[in-house]
């Protein structure tokens, strides 16, 4: 699914709300802060919330809205009930729903965390001329669960979630240079080469979005992930929570950087 | 009072549990991280979190326990009950007690939280030839409620606090180059030169710490402060918090930067 790349946050915020784009947010609004989802009950909130500090560069935070508030600052007039293209409902550690809307499931307990996303530097990469694949091909980036456990934070454990791009093997040290510079945003990658050394079998099979191929001259690149809370979700078997559907983010108002 | 600077962050802690030391921490055990300490009941517990998270340059989280737990990761061995050189209990916002040790007040659903220290740069300043007045002369740093005031989170809101050195109008441009590397510990000075414009009516009269004289050709130079928790737990009226006594820090086994 191809959208027009100058529409703005605003409007494809919009036709998020009104239905009309389901499909992954990569290359969408280039320039502007997308942001992975993660909403909880408030019994569970400062677990998560200490989760995220002790993990920052798989959930490096945005903003955390408090309890019952639905209107993010980095998006005014925006609501994270309806305006990312999909998310997904976990109940018991178990996904059970895939709605393009949550309103029906909102309560005045939820407390929503925005954590920020490696496409808010992919943009960065095209605009040095480091392709994508993903964004070329305009599907969703390839996302793993690693062997590399999270540090555990009251209820919530589990494995990181790693996002993997192809990239030339000329280009990867312009690629940590460029990504360095987000370190709000996952920042540098974490692994290159090697997706045993991450308990990565098989890069054909990811977890979460679409397989890419690895051409020739190129090495497979991983970066923490904001998917991380979803299989921390399942790992901790949380009672309850909604989340973006991976890929599909929230995308904001504030330019990166 | 003057501590032999080749003490060990340890034995230090150790001479503190014994009630030995009870004056302030700048100077010592130089290089090694000094943490700035907030302890609150569970039931505020995200509220504070979600405070640091949203005022990163007074609060910048070092390190958070769980409910019930007094040994930091940072400083295995340590007791934050009694390690510290003195502590302040506060209930309805109102300071009740100085003691320097908060062992008898321990309760099982406190969560502590350690928070960066701008003692920590302090070692680099003077290691760069920046000479720093309450060190030489052993006494606190000078703090002082500014008008700035902190992004609200909760039930937590009011004043930052500032610390403030004099430096060498040439040393200044130094200053914020050595400090900007310390992020995670208040980095950059957040003011220079006018104390006014921070709502400071008088420097000889702080509101926690000792004051100390601008010389000729020096600025007053304001960073922001970890003692900003203790004046936004006085403008909240917060039912109960214990903190370190102004100056006198928690100090860790990692070293800075």
């Amino acid at each position: 699914m191809r959208v027009d790349p100058t529409l703005t946050p605003a409007a494809f915020r919009e036709r998020c709300r009104n239905g009309l784009h389901l499909g992954p947010t990569a290359g969408i609004a280039p320039g502007f802060v997308q942001a992975n989802l993660m909403i909880v009950p408030r019994d569970v909130a400062f677990d998560f919330l200490l989760f995220c500090q002790r993990n920052p560069k798989p959930c490096p935070l945005v903003e955390v809205l408090e309890a019952g508030r639905t209107e993010p600052s980095i998006a005014p007039g925006a609501d994270i009930r309806t305006d990312l293209p999909g998310y997904r409902v976990y109940r018991d550690g178990a996904l059970v729903d895939e709605p393009h809307d949550v309103t029906p499931l909102w309560r005045d307990d939820l407390v929503t965390f925005l954590i920020g996303c490696s496409f808010s530097f992919e943009s960065a990469l095209i605009d040095a001329g480091i392709p994508l694949r993903h964004v070329d091909q305009g599907i969703n980036v390839a996302m793993y669960r690693s062997a590399i456990a999270c540090n555990p934070a009251g209820i919530f454990h589990g494995p990181m979630v790693v996002s993997m791009r192809p990239i030339q093997a000329a280009d990867v040290a312009r690629t940590f240079e460029i990504c360095a510079r987000f370190p709000d945003v996952h920042g540098a990658p974490l692994h290159v080469g090697d997706p045993r050394a991450l308990g990565i079998v098989d890069l054909a099979s990811p977890d979460y979005g679409d397989a890419v191929d690895i051409g020739p001259g190129e090495l497979p690149v991983f970066w923490a992930c904001g998917v991380t809370p979803q299989a921390v979700a399942q790992a901790a078997r949380l009672p309850f929570c909604i989340t973006h559907a991976p890929g599909r983010m929230f995308v904001a108002d504030t330019r990166n950087g």
